[in-house]
């Protein structure tokens, strides 16, 4: 199935230069959805997970039908202010600026074993700052899933400490 | 299964006087998770549904879960500026000021039967706006599905043009 078919480019959003890959469009076809999720499924179905990271907030989408399927549960890593305390934070780069992303303090046991999810890597600050508060938990990062990959982004880079699995790559940024 | 005991009450937050109702205690836990998920399932597996809308954030979760169990289309609903255009808006009143919510402009077409889920029911501002909006497109709001709902807050007489579904009840705001 040709699953880049179904994503949008939406060039120059949300600012000048950036060709915004949009996944909204495939949602709305539920054979392209079902087929990405049966994909990540597919691949995971026997590994040994724990527990199912998902990013704020297009990594929800994935990362909890993932979770329903494997039947392991589910954490949200948000933007700092949306979760309930207690919580542990950190912080990551952007181009201009930082971000924060926080977790629940008890959303993972130590030693438990976690594959972080999100539609999208580019340059890698997100999930890296995700893995950190994993780790942070005591988690163990088994391996980060991604819809898309922008290779020229170099986000695996950022990131190579963690194995990382994308089921497209778009070039540009 | 008692699934309200997997819900978690944080007294207080996220301002002095509001009894928060966190659902990530319930999303760690595997069967809890399942349970809810199956729940909507089973309700929602015999009605004439074209698109599920899953409201910005945590709606995301159980939408997307039932958007794929369901074999439809799922269409997310986003606070302003989240979305790449093109989309049509809807205002709500907040206590102290006010919100927009977005919808992308194709994600609905004329004569679609659509289900709207988030987690929780207060005063109804949100999902009444969500409504709004994929009536705005041509769309017909076949129900709205919550885990949680506040009575003391009355959402339902906000939302009394459409059918409302909800899974547990707390006391208390």
């Amino acid at each position: 199935m040709d699953i880049k078919g179904y994503i949008r480019t939406v060039p120059h959003w949300p600012v000048e230069g950036v060709m915004f890959r949009d996944i909204t469009t495939l949602l709305l076809n539920p054979k392209a959805f079902q087929h990405v999720c049966n994909e990540l499924y597919e691949r995971y179905k026997t590994m040994d997970i724990d527990k199912i990271v998902g990013i704020d907030a297009r990594g929800f989408i994935f990362g909890a039908v993932l979770a329903y399927r494997l039947s392991v549960g589910f954490v949200p890593v948000r933007k700092q202010g949306k979760l309930p305390p207690k919580t542990v934070s950190a912080e990551y780069s952007l181009e201009y600026g930082s971000n924060v992303v926080e977790i629940n303090e008890h959303a993972i046991t130590k030693g438990e074993k976690v594959l972080i999810v999100d539609d999208l890597i580019a340059t890698g600050g997100t999930v890296s700052a995700a893995a950190k508060l994993v780790e942070t938990l005591g988690g163990e990062v088994v391996e980060c899933a991604f819809l898309i990959e922008l290779p020229e982004l170099k986000g695996r880079e950022k990131v190579k400490d963690y194995k990382i699995f994308t089921l497209m790559e778009f070039e540009g940024h």
